[in-house]
């Protein structure tokens, strides 16, 4: 399997790169630039991600979606100060504790079953405000859309919203995929942040087309004083980051970080509907950008994955990951559907 | 001069992305692949490393030099143990604390006037070894080539391994210009290692023709047993890393890596040549590799920057950095060469 | 209140020093000594440990508990391994965070009704072993007796003693009250310690009728190898450690430790049955060392906290920590009986 | 020579603790009181603090002197700023990387013979201020009195401040001496506060006749908002604070502090009168406060360390240090004067 994997449903981390980003990147190849981020490509794609976020934002290119995340949140943290995430969330469970190893910060989990946070489970949290025992909350962090395929929704964003105010928290958004929540919520970049507040976002590109463009953006300039510092501690300056900024400025040109997060939601949602007709499926989540939570029977597991790929998320009960990406193509997802039905026919 | 800068002499990291690097870069472009470094073309990359560096040794691609040392040192230390350096080192001196930040140990510098680890500057360092009060040597780095455009000769190295020998230490190099520095010595990969006994290399190949691939190489696999994990923490795990390693395999396919050094220090070379013969230009440093330090009059700072581009080092002493990469051309040569005549003559 | 507090019911931290402790102290108090651990009564006193622990042991004193706790952990792991502790733990609970400020690492807490480990709660974070996205489990802690005043059975010893050897983990074990467990479970300190298979204890002296003493035992002296520079970076070793040391001397001489955590538990015991026998007093924990956790109505607090002092441990719920220390007296003991008697009557 | 040591030369930190002092730490030992610095002890003594030091002021108890340093720096950096500090400050050379591991970021050092900072070799590290490669300065720490016997005169803590201002540095003061730096210079604490503009103080007690005490002491309340967070993360919070707040009152009652102090500048002023007419005795420092360096020849050694004891702090030029406490006697000066009087003879 391993030697001819075709566009699979593995994870949008294994789709190919858009041609347009291809073009961009070679485009920029000419002559000498000036290093670490002085260039003029680079002053552009800064230009545009201030056109999409506000006179008043504040854009930092970095390699990779750990980066964005873990640096983000030591922005915005002293090192007794402690941010509240969801289990599930990826800067607790899939980051080898980066978050940990670069701040000396902690996190404080909530219980989750769907990716999002509980505005309830942190009430805890909160009352520890003042005591020296205890770490202090100082930063939400929500991922739009979870890791578990699912969407905050507007009034969802407002509660939290309300919540970080009231309690002077600052919020961070993972927006690794960032473009398929915006799709998913029909609504644009500076809408999605102003409902949550969002103070820093992490911005990806990788995922949705890019090879390697992930973005830290800040919604006020004035907390973005010392990031530059920050980002070179962090060990993400890129010395020769026009080849990043290429990525971004084509990325963002006539909206093909929309295009292709439309096109990979909707191929999602062409999936769930024909998974939902078929006996034995039983979705585990509502499936709302590019990602479908699934149980299957174990008996299928043999054919399904001869023929196919993606994860099983949890072994036990044997839920698998079924994601679509830019690039997905109906055939696939009819093949998939079928390879599903011909299971179930046969139980 | 923002605007329009061509291939000048600030530094091998404005230069451009070779051709082959590029192509190689683009045929990978097919398809899905697995994220994260399980697909093939990293299994090919990782191969050829193998074949550079020797059966036993294990290779591992970050994003930037930075990191590639910063991890490097991190696999080889506890938190109460010291790294010796030279004054001027990359890790000490242009890394913004990243190190002190990711490791929490502490670096012990050594004065150096030409980027090379003096020795006997260390014993001081040395004594201390056993007393509570005082961090443990355990690591020494040396640059090669150093920052200071330099090259450990082959006694130097001899000497150094038998300190590291005797001492009980570990050996890392900063390759970040491990091309130029094999190149300049005239040494294959394998005999540079094994002369000074480096335990892990940070491998260059951003500042030599590619845009954004470093390798970390231990040379015995037993060393690397955790270092997977300490990548992905130091945040520096590519989730589409096949765009790192097809880099990599261009860069190493005949002998591309070598060829585009030989070809920087050569007009190194020429331009020192040439500059030997201007009066008023004084070299403050051996070159060896592909860069130059001279100090020149202040007075032609004006005329010259008017017309080319490069670092001023010290500003004080007005010491120049001039620096030649994979893409100078000839004519590049000559131009700064005149320049820098009519300078001498006008004065 | 804050002026008048006798000797109440809060915390066996509040309680004062034991007049054998403050002799030994007094008595250290001639003429010079060797700084940093390097005097005689140090010597004795380690000696004294060994005795306790076996002759493969070796100890290192500390100033508080929190210190013990995280400078022990960081002995065993490296950055990129992790804690696996129950919820509640002190470690994470109430430490503001030192163990990730520290170490760097994480913690991978499972739920917990009773501040006891459930080990199968904690197969999700075993199986991970071995994928780079995740930090490693790598030791295990637990608290005896545990922070719900709680003692781990000798069963469950043996149980968590299966599980670490099996997971090739690393055991430490907080023993801010080892004195009370020992007392509690009828064992020796060696027994305990061969028991779970202890490799790091957390010693305490302070909570028992010192004043500042708490060791970092190791049962095999080959773990502490690299102990002093952790200790001194920690910023852990006293320069007058005769001090602690001369409280150690007396604590161990004569198991006064043992006497003193057999008076706490005993008066806990008495309470604990005069208290059972009291309506509206609903006990959420089985007493079994020196603290007792009770829920009592809300209306009673008006009248009880007027009268006498303990800690609300949860607000919402009225339920309470109540705790004997060495010094705790029957008259004490009945009075407080008393108080919920009489609020239990009036109800 | 381990085994009957009296009141010889090493260290202030082998001295025994003060009568006083340990009348007032069993005085205190009373009942219970609140942990964790609730007391009324410590409220008592952060009241003399705020006397001595002014009402802006506030004033923190910790174990030890590293632990001041380090804690007092970590509450004026952020990771990515830098400390700037003389070479031999104990913060950078005796404190085993506390410094780098609890706060991650990076000590600049200048060179300096007498462990007094010279400001003229730190223009460098100001000129990168502003550069996204550099840490970046943000703390000055001076040592006083210094690690090498001297005190900062008034002028040169004058220029410091002019220094600080005008680079808009915080400064740290380490104090571990503060008393005999206080006496030497003939100044009160404020005003030694005032004239150096002094934002954090460590403030020793511990080497000045108590066994345990330092405080860190901020110039200005507003500073220290986080500071009893940082001290419990850091593992600094004693439990039992009255028992170190004990030690403090007496220590400031009736100017002991200074008492002792006094003692110890005395004891080491006539001693330096006494070996300035030895032949062979060269000083390598000036005496100002409570240690003189001198340089002996080696072939004294044998004689010498047979009759008393102090440290060799250069072995190869054999220099030694030798340390007056508040318990010197006079028979002890005379004693030391009359051995290096006879090695001179017999020379």
């Amino acid at each position: 399997m391993k030697n001819k994997l075709p566009r699979w449903f593995a994870s949008d981390n294994h789709a190919s790169v858009h041609p347009k980003i291809f073009e961009a990147v070679l485009s920029c190849n000419k002559g000498h630039a000036y290093a670490y981020g002085g260039d003029k490509i680079t002053e552009q794609a800064q230009a545009r991600f201030k056109k999409l976020f506000g006179p008043k934002s504040e854009s930092y290119f970095v390699f990779d979606g750990t980066a964005a995340n873990v640096l983000s949140l030591n922005a915005l943290l002293k090192t007794h100060e402690a941010v509240l995430c969801a289990e599930g969330a990826h800067v607790t469970g899939d980051e080898c504790g980066a978050f940990e190893a670069f701040t000396g910060s902690k996190l404080l989990v909530a219980p989750s079953p769907d990716g999002k946070l509980n505005l309830d489970k942190l009430s805890g949290y909160i009352q520890k405000k003042g005591d020296q025992h205890h770490v202090q909350a100082r930063v939400i962090t929500i991922t739009q859309s979870t890791e578990w395929g699912t969407v905050y929704s507007k009034e969802e964003l407002r509660e939290i919203k309300k919540f970080k105010t009231k309690n002077s928290l600052f919020l961070h958004m993972d927006g690794a995929r960032f473009a398929n929540a915006c799709v998913a919520l029909g609504v644009e970049a500076r809408e999605m942040i102003e409902l949550a507040g969002v103070d820093v976002l992490s911005f990806g590109g990788t995922k949705n087309g890019c090879f390697m463009a992930e973005a830290v953006v800040f919604s006020d300039t004035r907390m973005a004083s010392s990031f530059k510092y920050v980002r070179k501690q962090g060990m993400q300056l890129a010395s020769k980051m026009r080849y990043i900024s290429a990525q971004f400025l084509a990325y963002l040109e006539n909206d093909l970080w929309i295009k292709n997060a439309t096109h990979a939601n909707s191929m999602a949602k062409k999936l769930s509907q024909k998974l939902s007709l078929v006996p034995g499926v039983e979705f585990v989540q509502n499936p709302q950008a590019n990602a479908l939570f699934v149980r299957i029977p174990k008996s299928w597991n043999n054919t399904v994955f001869k023929n196919t790929y993606f994860y099983i998320w949890n072994t036990s009960e044997n839920i698998c990951r079924i994601m679509t990406s830019w690039d997905t193509q109906d055939k696939e997802i009819e093949h998939l559907a079928k390879i599903m039905r011909n299971c179930s026919k046969s139980k």
